[in-house]
């Protein structure tokens, strides 16, 4: 293929990808009263063999051939790591800080029953061929299913929270900063399983020591070092060479990540939490959110559906272990947060919105499994598993939060 | 070149890409006074075979490896489409219309001589090698070379009448409307040349009858068509979905012109004059400009830059050319509207102002001979050629208008 022959056809597949992506959020949205990212999780599995691959696989050769996959692969983790940059941008460092008592009850609840079925599931699923690579071992296989089934959709999460103008109330600043704490936890763990996973101690120390090396910068001196762009921001407002300047040290940090063997995702949202908030904040926000949430990320949603191959598990004991693992992950997230704020003195209507949140997974779950079944952590039986969970939880949640929300007239309708 | 290998390497491109354009643009300004874009085009040659691949070779390959290339060549191709998109948000379609008089003696003027001195030099230069394919005819060789010397940095040109406060003026008016009429021509040849350059006649058809259709409709119809759009963004904002609407249209406008054989940039630039102004198009020039131009842009300047091989004029008769190219520019094009603008009763620094930004050729340039090496049409060493053209009438530009405006301190610093 000539290279204006990939870039022609590279226009017509996005314009698809977006075509999709919009009218399936569209109508998930109308008819269901779900958000986008719903639709486009769908979307994506749509697109992929799972459906279209099936019904026209003419149009579905025609559209993604394998020559594409590259470029679609480079835009998704580019589109990825903006995202995760933008969460990190949004992410509350006051919030995590500020989380005693409750919180760290419902996060810490949040975060060891996910652990705890991960590992009692995992000696029957590694029984099952196409769901473990075959170089795992237990303890990471444990690790890995625990932060795929602790995970939260933070920045859902956040959305649902501001948008319900219940940011203030305590329902709000409990599920933040559980889910924030979660989420870090999660990420820290899926973190120490990539760095095991090389091949030889070298590898490994390397992936572990450069992650910490760089968290540490980010966490200690980056937001020191960087303060000095947030004043200037707030003088003169957001110039081009500052947006230069911020996307030049994303990509940096993004490839410092690659590099050690972690993931550009972990160096686009820990620069993010180390940007300086206000002015300068919110104007990157405005200048790289619209394009990267409405051009780059459907790229991601769409390659991880053309990952997604629904078909392998077209047989009663792997469905069987889907539902396990659907189960699992509803109880031990939702039913386990449910459960910690009970305890910690919630009311009942209070307990069940935080479980309903911290239960949604959203694209933080497409995420995390498409970094375990690129670095040959997971097969493809257990990534379709985990795709049709992640649906499904992210589904599950506005319903049933609105339910809990029930008579209460005080908040915006949303 | 593994998937997750690619993606790290276009991390780092990515980011030695937007440093080197950034530092290379920052010392335009700073030392020469120069708008960013010079800086921009500069940069490209710098990281290209003519410097860095010629002082460090193995940083070149390391960094820019052939694989990488068709990944560049559609980044480059998405920001040069965005960004004509961006400039026919721009285009004025009132001032087009109310160019009379004056205006179109200066647009007559500086579209013949260019096409006149591109004639007459076409013979001479058609003899040496590597100018232009042997399978390009006298015709086309001048068409095409009086276009490259015909265009104007249309939007420069605009952003310069902007800045300085020269709106509404006698010479702010007549350079916009001539640039806009100048430009539409230059295009207008360019879509010639390559609906004449396929091979058998059933190739120009479907390219001169696609692009002639296509326009029609934008111009005729899709105005009308897209009138709602405007409405609703007025009463509503800009929202996500409007500017999924129009990345989409986008989109399939550049596929379709690729696809009839003429270029992506038409298809965005004549959709770009289509969409409605007002609150819509502002909207969408603040979500799409930044992350385009910041971060797509440079990858054409770049990829550009890597086509560029200055070495190749290391010959007598080359480097005449080269110089008896540029003088022929700059006297056909800057010399042209001097003379015309002072045929039609404006001051000697009215009519050298109008000279002046009119001789600007910038981004422009670079697109129009870009297309002209991919489709085939001139080889590398008018490219060459034409890219140092380009640099010097832009660099030109700014000092010479600045002589033009001395002693007047009514207009603003800029």
């Amino acid at each position: 293929m000539s290279n204006g022959e990939l870039s022609s056809l590279f226009f017509l597949q996005m314009a698809a990808i977006i075509a999709t992506c919009r009218a399936v959020g569209w109508l998930c949205h109308r008819y269901l009263g779900q958000p986008q990212v719903v639709g486009e999780m769908i979307a994506g599995v749509l697109l992929g063999p799972s459906l279209l691959g099936m019904v026209a696989p003419g149009i579905e050769a025609a559209l993604f051939p394998a020559e594409t996959k590259k470029l679609l692969y480079v835009g998704a983790q580019l589109g990825v790591g903006l995202y995760m940059f933008l969460v990190g941008l949004t992410f509350d460092r006051d919030e995590f800080r500020a989380s005693a008592g409750p919180a760290a009850a419902v996060s810490i609840g949040g975060m060891i029953a996910p652990f705890a079925v991960a590992a009692a599931m995992v000696p029957w699923l590694m029984g099952m061929p196409g769901l473990f690579m075959p170089s795992v071992g237990t303890a990471q296989a444990a690790l890995f299913l625990g932060a795929a089934i602790a995970i939260t959709a933070f920045p859902m999460l956040a959305r649902i929270i501001h948008e319900r103008g219940l940011a203030g109330t305590r329902l709000g600043t409990l599920s933040l900063s559980a889910g924030a704490i979660g989420d870090a936890g999660a990420w820290i763990v899926v973190a120490l399983v990539l760095a095991s996973l090389g091949e030889g101690a070298g590898i490994a120390i390397k992936a572990a020591g450069g992650g910490v090396a760089f968290a540490l910068v980010m966490v200690l001196i980056a937001p020191r070092v960087l303060a000095p762009l947030g004043g200037m921001a707030a003088r003169r407002g957001v110039s081009e060479g500052m947006l230069a300047l911020t996307l030049g040290l994303f990509l940096l940090c993004a490839w410092a990540m690659d590099t050690v063997g972690m993931h550009a995702v972990f160096g686009g949202f820990l620069l993010g939490t180390a940007m300086p908030r206000g002015v300068l904040a919110k104007g990157l926000r405005d200048k790289i959110e619209p394009f990267a949430v409405t051009f780059l990320l459907p790229i991601f949603f769409i390659y991880s559906g053309l990952n997604t191959q629904l078909q392998v598990l077209g047989q009663m004991n792997l469905i069987a272990a889907t539902l396990a693992i659907l189960a699992a992950a509803i109880l031990a997230k939702g039913g386990a947060c449910y459960i910690a704020a009970r305890l910690a003195g919630e009311t009942h209507d209070t307990a069940l919105g935080i479980g309903a949140l911290m239960n949604a997974r959203g694209l933080m779950e497409l995420i995390i499994i498409n970094i375990g079944l690129q670095h040959k952590v997971i097969g493809q039986g257990l990534f379709a598993m985990l795709v049709l969970m992640a649906i499904v939880t992210t589904l599950m949640a506005t319903p049933l939060f609105a339910l809990t929300r029930r008579g209460r007239t005080a908040e915006p309708a949303a």
